[in-house]
């Protein structure tokens, strides 16, 4: 069988990722390979750091991907740091504090899984409680959840923590580079991220960072792999080879203790996705996001739908609409991606077929995105049949929105 | 700080990877991301399945990348089919031999590792005597060792291993799509690559394959995360989450569960890259590599260095140099990148510094590349003081290679 080249369509990615690589990303993507010890290369992953430092807000000596999507980056601070019989609280409000659990079950934890209706996030207090009464090693919880759109307050519980002398384990995949994160600030010991949702870099990658808290635990359990060192042994170490971030962080580090083969074009995309962050601002960035994520409520508030999420607990960049009555989700997501070329995502879970949930995220997050959206969203409920949709009145009432900034219009 | 755009030098890599990318393929991995349930996406990872098959010479169900370099692939194989207290037998010959001995023994297994002079290979028949009297569930071996350069024949192994119901794990990282791999002819129950050699794709994928009978252990440990089915248990669940192989084959078959999100623009990378291979033949190009080793060859030993190989049990693709006396190896890779612009590597463990490494994979692998490393090499040992080099023979002795090949020139 013969293959033609490679045909990609052209969408508007309008999903919590993930979505558009901003395209001076992709060009850097596009340059040629060059060696793993090339000069030049360390030098962008010493770079790459310190850009990952300032989107991060923090002064730790570590921050660096891991090779792998978003979940590699999760697994691998949690395998190293969590001993078996370790007491971990992990407090879920959504699928991917689910996914910590799992990972944090697979380590062999004393694990105590809170959970919570979806949609919902926790009261500050009553997780300090929690915390109190369990008395754990770590504590382990997501941001922001992209399944349900919820956002989790974290100053509180992170000074609980460091008080306390519990590792506060973050997980900012859709937050990182769009909405307001502070690492150091928040008291948070290590916060994984991922590429492809703000950051607006191609998935792949997934950025974190830690502090010497961590590091100390690394650094007891470090185990060098046997092709470089026959004699090294340590009863504590890590499980995984490759997720051990003992090793990565040397590889990362000046010693260069060669670990993996880094990801040459992901190295090229993620520096220049950082550099861009660094050109618009961050706080400008996370400004940006802000702005457009209210245009798209106040633009969907005036269609008529029904707004899954609490709007004072939302998530900035991503948004679930309740499918209206009568009306097939799956069928509404098709005409969006085959009729507009507009792709917005299903939900998970409880929320499977009675939500779909838009994101506005990293190059994406533009203000003919929005309208763009929101047009197509209106046409595409009326065709498929819903009741009570006030045609036009949406995409009016963003324009309004954006009007009505004046001189504090986002720059796209 | 402030960062200028990313500038990458260009190199020609003459090491045993990572190796240049194709420029098709770099440009097919600049395309615009689209989302991971896009039809156009899923579609693209039924194709490279399928283009995975024709290259692992396999007709086995499953073939398709892990989401990690090399070694993840490695690891997600030895950790799915390995159970604490199993007996794995690995057989190392260097570097990336105790590396499978490294994850086996991360694994929990009861494993015996056999150690081998590193340059050297096993003699199958002792090998297979070596298997009897420790009768393992599972061998596990490197093909093609690029620390050394040597290459391990395993059709015999191979068919002891199927004969004895053992299962045979292969690497195949340099090897794949540049030397002679027979998949299923050879009975290897599952071979694991990378991209960043002979298939001169950007690093970040582990591109693997196994059959039906590793297919059964992952059925047996196969348990769902949470995030997806809260109820799923299974006592012999696979330890790690990210590297799960029994829950990534169901996001890359039919049931399209969804464990991470595929990398787009390295699965745009690995499709054309595979395309490519496919219509220059995989024959043909195992052809052009072996042609270009001998060229290699024949100008090092016109060149009057010493080649570190037995030549009757070298890979074709990777090349190791004795260091000539008196010369410090470090300068000599130096003056290579910074002078010629041509990469090589140096050597690992016992082998480094008194020997450099020369690869021929992939888009690299060229007449060019071929000439102008020799011209140079030649160059740069006269240039530190080398003694006894012929200058200008073993370039002389390549071309003439080529000239007497008549109408049986590589294409490149």
């Amino acid at each position: 069988m013969a293959y033609s080249e490679l045909v990609v369509p052209k969408h508007s990615i309008m999903t919590p990722g993930p979505v558009e690589a901003d395209p001076r990303v992709l060009q850097a993507m596009a340059n040629p390979i060059i060696g793993q010890f090339d000069p030049a290369l360390l030098h962008m992953m010493d770079e790459t750091k310190e850009l990952l430092k300032y989107v991060f807000k923090t002064n730790n000596k570590e921050a660096f991907p891991v090779s792998g999507t978003a979940r590699s980056g999760a697994e691998a601070v949690l395998n190293s740091i969590i001993e078996p019989g370790d007491k971990v609280l992990v407090p879920s409000f959504g699928r991917f504090g689910y996914l910590l659990a799992e990972m944090v079950e697979r380590s062999g934890a004393d694990m105590k899984l809170l959970e919570q209706e979806w949609g919902k996030i926790y009261d500050p207090e009553e997780l300090i409680k929690e915390i109190k009464e369990f008395g754990p090693k770590v504590v382990a919880i997501v941001h922001g959840e992209s399944s349900t759109g919820a956002l989790q307050p974290l100053e509180e519980v992170g000074k609980f923590c460091r008080e306390n002398d519990i590792l506060f384990v973050v997980d900012c995949v859709p937050t990182l580079g769009g909405v307001e994160f502070k690492t150091d600030e928040w008291n948070i010991d290590a916060a994984i991220s991922g590429t492809q949702k703000c950051l607006a870099v191609p998935t792949g990658y997934s950025p974190l960072t830690y502090n010497d808290r961590v590091g100390k635990i690394l650094e007891e359990r470090k185990k060098i792999e046997m092709g470089l060192d026959l004699k090294s042994e340590n009863p504590r170490r890590i499980q995984s080879n490759y997720l051990d971030l003992s090793q990565i962080q040397e590889y990362w580090g000046p010693s260069r203790l060669n670990h993996h083969t880094e990801p040459t074009t992901l190295l090229y995309g993620l520096r220049e996705g950082l550099r861009l962050i660094q050109e618009e601002g961050i706080d400008n960035r996370i400004k940006r996001h802000t702005i457009h994520g209210e245009a798209l409520v106040k633009g969907l508030q005036a269609s008529g739908v029904k707004i899954f999420n609490d709007l004072d607990t939302k998530m900035p960049v991503v948004t679930l609409v309740e499918t209206p009555e009568g009306v097939d989700e799956a069928k509404i997501r098709a005409t969006m991606v085959n009729d507009f070329g507009i792709e917005i995502a299903g939900g998970f879970g409880p929320l499977a077929g009675k939500t779909f949930r838009i994101g506005n995220m990293g190059y994406g997050c533009r203000k003919d995105n929005i309208l763009g959206c929101l047009a197509a969203l209106e046409a595409t409920l009326v065709y498929h049949g819903a009741k009570g949709i006030n045609v036009g009145d949406g995409v009016q009432a963003a324009m309004e929105f954006y009007k009505n900034l004046g001189d504090d219009q986002p720059a796209v």
